[in-house]
């Protein structure tokens, strides 16, 4: 029986598990990976007190930090259900079950699909959802970048280092995300902007030789020849396991009060699986340093 | 006028100024230091990122990742009012007027005072409240700590590295704090405990020579002889510039909801200063992302 049960190992997990440990909790830690999205950022220049860390070193130092105290992690373990019993949880994995008095759920988000012909069949032969991780494939190659947000246009400067011409296909009118990252994108030669396109499908023989977008204002449609396709449309929260236990919102994200309380007593959660609306690594390594001490609270509280 | 005046430069200021830099807000800090309270932590080691790190190095940290962005940083200006105009506010220091469409009030606490004979008298003659800070002035001395929850263990633990004999002098039946500071208190073997001991006077003729206390179960009082008291029980929200403007509870601390949003519109509030339960480094770096974030959407819906 553990004290905790901390779902998931990027920021928000993470930080719980220092705090829970450092309470002296019996924590166990149940991820899939270690870092979440944050591995998969190129460079990031808002966790204060690290003017650029790549994702990849940041997540390192995160690691190397709650390895310093008693919390037990277990990676390629995804959990796939949480079963409420008397006065604790039963959390399942997929070949075994692990029981906890309390539940924090950090298990954030996975890219979204564009569900189009074509992305399933060159998934990994010229579709990708990270740049960070597969942008180095691309070298010299023409690119397509789907999406408008900052990870498109983060995809977007990434693969502009690397690969010949780089187009984004925002389907809005106009680029979402920072202004300091468009105009980072403006600046680029090698980057073309085509809004107000959807794209219709992939297409390839054995790897992928190009797109085929509509212009939503005209209606005409265009083929471009490309030998990437990095989709960056946003993501969808990782929070299946807990449906029908914990309270989501319309877009399934598990529903949390500023202390990071569920409507759960005992299951709390942080971070990008929650409806927070600040999507960032240092918003959810604060709420999941307030999960944990929900926790503790929620365990003195029964003792 | 400024697009963004936060008041504030601790974890949850400068956090806020880092992403109101990246949108590209013109971004204005008024505060009468930076780190506010980190950089009285001996040593840190739940900031995500940092195995252990001290108060001081992390906040020096700080201070050079935000003096990478477009900010104006003025420090020993703290803040003595804030007024509300048509669609700004203006906001007073001792000597100047500052105009912003947008606050971030992020002024953290102070310690809370004891309030018996001779704290004021000695202070800087003994009496202290900040442990990293003085208490190197304590070498081979006797030294009370009044307090009992970690602020108070934290530098009990700092000068017991330094001084001869260290007094934690709790006026509760137990300790609080974290399990793991407790036993380090446990451990240490010139630190002695006096719980259910009532601080009644700080006594001495030029310096500190002695304090009074009494024993709250049996009544009876005795004298020890010390050179040096720290008080650590406690802070209070530096919120008194904002009274009657923004909500605050019965502690002053300003009411913000998950948002970082008060009740005045355009008026953000983040970290110690607020009435969040979490008072911890991260958290208040995590909420001044948001609070930051919240004042762009703030600007954006008015444009």
């Amino acid at each position: 029986m553990h004290d905790t049960i901390i779902i998931g190992a990027g920021p928000a997990g993470l930080t719980a598990a220092v705090y829970a440990a450092r309470k002296k909790l019996k924590t166990l830690v149940l991820s899939k990976d270690v870092g979440g999205q944050t591995i998969w950022s190129f460079g990031v220049e808002n966790y204060l007190g690290f003017r650029l860390i790549s994702g990849v070193e940041l997540v390192r130092r995160f690691e190397e930090h709650v390895r310093e105290f008693e919390v037990e992690l277990k990676t390629d373990n995804e959990v796939t259900g949480i079963e409420q019993k008397d006065d604790y949880f039963d959390v399942h994995t997929k070949d075994e079950k692990y029981l906890g008095k309390t539940v924090v759920i950090a298990s954030g988000k996975i890219p979204r699909k564009l569900n189009v012909p074509g992305e399933e069949k060159f998934l990994g032969r010229g579709v990708a959802y990270c740049a960070t991780c597969d942008a180095p494939l691309f070298l010299g190659k023409d690119v397509a970048v789907i999406g408008g947000g900052n990870a498109a246009l983060d995809a977007a400067l990434q693969l502009s280092q690397i690969g010949k011409q780089i187009y984004v296909i925002n389907i809005n009118a106009e680029l979402g995300g920072d202004e300091i990252t468009r105009d980072k994108i403006k600046a680029a030669d090698n980057i073309g902007v085509l809004n107000n396109a959807q794209t219709l499908e992939i297409s390839g023989e054995v790897f992928v030789n190009g797109i085929k977008i509509r212009d939503k204002t005209r209606g005409d449609e265009r083929a471009i020849d490309v030998q990437g396709v990095f989709v960056e449309i946003g993501s969808v929260p990782s929070s299946d396991f807990a449906r029908g236990l914990v309270e989501v919102n319309d877009s399934g994200e598990i529903k949390v009060n500023c202390r990071s309380e569920t409507n759960i007593p005992g299951i709390f959660a942080a971070g990008d699986v929650t409806d927070v609306s600040a999507k960032q690594i240092i918003a959810a390594a604060g709420d999941g340093c307030k999960a944990a001490i929900s926790a503790y609270d929620h365990l003195i509280r029964k003792k």
